[in-house]
């Protein structure tokens, strides 16, 4: 069960195969990856940079090369020498590995260092550089932004909302139509976005994240043709300007979605890179075999991936977004496929950002184990919470973790981060299957597990339509991603019962502080019957979650007060229907 | 490459997929397997029991419950609780693992330490044992025995033979004759073995190794019918007495084959243990669904796994042990399956198999990587070396490693072990394609792995027929695993300058202590190159090989001495041809 819901959030990312697949890689070279300690340098604070060697890489010695003055380390650049820590063995990679140190020294604070690490074998005469997942003969740049950077406040009180633009709205289109194919462009537009901000403001929401925005080919948009331009389909700049201008005025912050990885086939540079044997664009692509073979996006041909390990590509990406941040005053970006990048390009993507609009937010598309998501801290804002979902999901779908399996994963996850690392949370997204089909229709699984996600202190995104009930008709694993991002219902299928319950339960959580609160305690965690308080320095609310489909009674010691989501009086006890929660907030507490 | 050959050498066991598998089955319980610090404990060393559990154990305390009286412990024992380490996040579970240690106080000399694992979650109330691979509602009893058992020293200067006995030799067989089908009872007996001692004697072996010769039902005796007797197609009793006098006054010391993992369906004790309802054995074996469905090796159903487990059946192998060191006079075991019973059943097979015969060796067969290998230290005197015949053939088969690779691999895996920890080294055994199948009957090959496996500390085995050029006629994966269980070459078929060679290099290892010396240098390990120096007090030899098909000069700087093999002098250099070696002594060394 734990191995299917891996295959369902991760993909064939969490599958043994895969993870043999890059262990034993990186086992026949050197691999550094993300490797620092501490992750988020602070200024003053020595750095250590860690390396892993395989037995193939056979290596005697290892050196860091770095700088700091915003070039590339070169052979006149400083050198530190690492010690080798030890060897153990490695089942993933059915080898010995040794682990190397090499310490380097304090920056002030806005020094970015980049460094190069070089391994020898003295028997061999072999060098090998760090380089992707198992080192080759061309060093990578690494590099940490020693920073102070911070999560913007706005965003531990932000509830958000994920649209995808083509099916969320516009008011000449008409949205009761049943779609022609999954993948059709439906007709949804920023224009109607804009027009539906005060549904938006009424259920809630303070911010949003558009799926990509740009000029491109599809209805999803993540094939950018071309970064500077809003899609005309989607009403241009224009209409993006005056959605960030009326969104700000009714207090919703827009996100946009920002994919660096890749662009479409069809982006000029790209088209220029391949016709053009002395284009400038050539270097911005990388290609096995000029002009048709060429990296992609997962071997999808329209999908050429961005060499964003180069300066120029970078500084262009870094150009475009931060122009969205200044020029449209945009709040954020949610960057897709953020693994495909390297880590020194997100560095120097917040640095950029964040100097364009200093309270903007930088949250990546990881899908990757908690270690993965990790690498990020101290490069960008956060991360999307994918382990997450799919414990989320195991309690609640599945029931493949109990309560008390659920609250011990909360708790080490919680422990696993950086407090100050933002990490988002979400019931379901569009590429996996909506949660409410999965709950096969249950409404009250789905209100049971948002009342989890809204008390819990990382931000909660709410996937458009999942308030009023919409769901699919037809899985994923059938129908494929399109199959998850159906129109949104404006009309009488609307379930308005769920639609209250999201409006009190938003409420609730932006009336509470205590829900997003770091101080949670555990009362109850057994079965399906799951309790916890939240505290803060004013503010205290019980969060009692049902999920069985037996009644529970709950004994509530001392306990008197109101519950949130039902506007009950609870007194020492409460009485929980099937599949049931409750948030009983405690007047006058001290 | 790397996972081909370790899907060849370790079977299913190395895959990414069973990796996975255990270790998610791990992480839904608590696991201890054999994890103590030290290793090994000697008298008056505290002992630290490390335990991990997985987030759907849930457990919030962890105690460890033991005794020193030689019972189980019991509810009135005394008992540790245990901290909380950290915790981590594994990829191969897919989940955060908790670990815990408790440490148990020093203890004098000739103490077996019984102990038991229990964690409790507070939240669900719920206690788990740590019990096999993710525990469970019985606790498992652990041991560990402190004492101060030494490998014997007559291990060090073993050269090991193994012998399939019904393959080797008989007088009243013809062994000229061609199989009639691979897996056919051949005539091979203990009367053969002892009249070839003199050919044996005069290779230079000084240990022998006869797969099981207690009663069975099939040719290579696996499935042992009777422990107490050895099979009269064997010779019987008689013949083992006489082998065991004989080799003894030849100076070759004997090690039986003792498979306690499991035993033949036609073993009385589990005839009688299926038949009858009230049998006194039932309890030898674990029923799922008795008479029917039971435990067994592999899923075969002819082969029942014993429960060694239980103190009467570990009793009675224990006794079957001891009879034939103490009445036989037998020198050891090669203990069959290692894997399969608890390591506190080794635990007890050494301390009573040391008290019948204190310079007997127990030897163990498991097919792990060298951490599981590493959990038998302080169980077994060693464990045969499989990672190093997977390096070995990476090397010198599949050039997968070179000369720089396979050097670091040794200084690792030499490095992971105790010194003390035995594990003789092999290029092929009765379960995988003979070296000479996999090197395509290229006799230089073979050679030149030889040298370098009589070249290591550990005491080398040669498999019957590898000095004569004994190969197979199809490969394992095509015909099973008997396929590589050929009857001997007795005649004309012997390759006579391969004989003459494994005779030269048997001689040299006997004659020169460096070549059993733990003090190792590198000089070149480049490409096919690799040389190395050995050294003791008094001895002084140059190994050089030449895995490469083209000739090789090697300087050796200030070296006169002799070729050992080839008896040619050297000087400050040597030519080696394609795939040929030389062992360079130094005379005058001090």
């Amino acid at each position: 069960v734990n191995t299917d819901r891996s295959l369902f959030v991760f993909g064939h990312l969490a599958t043994p195969e895969h993870l043999a697949a890059e262990a034993r890689k990186a086992a026949t070279g050197i691999f550094h990856g993300a490797q620092i300690e501490p992750r988020d340098p602070a200024p003053g604070e020595a750095v250590e940079v860690l390396v892993d060697a395989g037995v193939q890489a056979a290596i005697d010695s290892l050196c860091v090369r770095y700088s700091t003055n915003g070039f590339a380390p070169g052979l006149d650049s400083s050198e530190v020498a690492a010690r080798r820590l030890g060897a153990r063995w490695d089942d993933l990679a059915w080898s010995y590995l040794d682990r190397w140190g090499a310490t380097l020294p304090p920056q002030p604070e806005g020094t970015t260092v980049r460094y190069s690490v070089e391994g020898k074998s003295s028997l061999s005469g072999r060098r090998i550089f760090a380089n992707g997942a198992s080192g080759g003969e061309v060093p990578e740049i690494y590099s940490y932004a020693v920073d102070c950077y911070t999560t913007p406040a706005w965003v531990d009180e932000a509830i958000m909302y994920q649209i995808v633009v083509d099916r969320f709205f516009d008011p000449d289109t008409d949205f009761s139509r049943t779609p022609a194919t999954r993948d059709e462009e439906y007709g949804g537009t920023l224009v109607g976005v804009t027009e539906r901000l005060p549904y938006l403001e009424d259920l809630g929401i303070n911010a949003l994240w558009l799926t990509p925005i740009f000029e491109s080919e599809t209805y999803h948009g993540y094939d950018t043709v071309d970064y500077e331009s809003v899609a005309r389909r989607f009403g241009g700049d224009q209409a993006l300007s005056t959605l960030v201008r009326e969104a700000h005025v009714h207090g919703i912050r827009i996100l946009l979605d920002f994919a660096a990885n890749h662009c479409s086939w069809h982006n000029p540079r790209f088209v220029d890179a391949r016709r053009n044997p002395s284009s400038p664009y050539r270097s911005w692509f990388t290609f096995a075999d000029w002009p048709d073979r060429y990296d992609t996006f997962f071997e999808v041909a329209s999908l050429p991936r961005l060499n964003t390990h180069r300066t120029e590509v970078a500084r262009y990406l870094y150009d475009v977004a931060a122009r969205y941040l200044s020029e449209f005053q945009v709040d954020g970006f949610r960057l897709d496929y953020a693994l495909g990048p390297p880590l020194s390009f997100w560095s120097g993507f917040r640095t950029r950002t964040k100097a364009a609009k200093s309270d903007s937010y930088t949250v990546g598309e990881a899908t990757a184990s908690p270690r993965g998501l990790r690498d990020f801290e101290g490069r960008l804002d956060g991360c999307l919470d994918f382990p997450l979902v799919q414990a989320l999901r195991q309690f609640f779908i599945d029931r493949s973790l109990d309560a008390t399996a659920f609250d011990h994963f909360l708790e080490r996850h919680n422990g696993f981060f950086d407090p100050s690392f933002s990490r988002p949370t979400f019931l379901d997204n569009h590429d996996m299957n909506r949660f409410l089909w999965d709950a096969e229709g249950d409404t009250r699984k789905l209100k049971l597990a948002a009342t989890c996600q809204f008390s819990l202190r990382q931000p909660p995104i709410v996937y458009y339509g999942t308030e009023v009930g919409l769901s699919q008709n037809v899985g994923v694993e059938d129908g494929g991603l399109d199959a998850s991002r159906l129109p949104m219902l404006w009309d009488g299928r609307q379930d308005l019962d769920l639609l209250g319950f999201y409006r009190t339960l938003i409420e609730a959580r932006r009336k509470h502080p205590a829900l997003r609160a770091n101080d949670r305690k555990t009362l109850i965690a057994r079965g399906g019957v799951y309790v916890f308080t939240c505290h803060d320095d004013r503010d205290h609310v019980i969060v009692a979650l049902n999920n069985s489909d037996a009644v529970q009674d709950v004994s509530l010691r001392d306990v008197q007060g109101i519950d949130l989501l039902s506007g009950i009086k609870v007194s020492e006890h409460i009485r929980l229907q099937a599949f049931q929660s409750a948030l009983v907030s405690i007047p006058n507490y001290s």
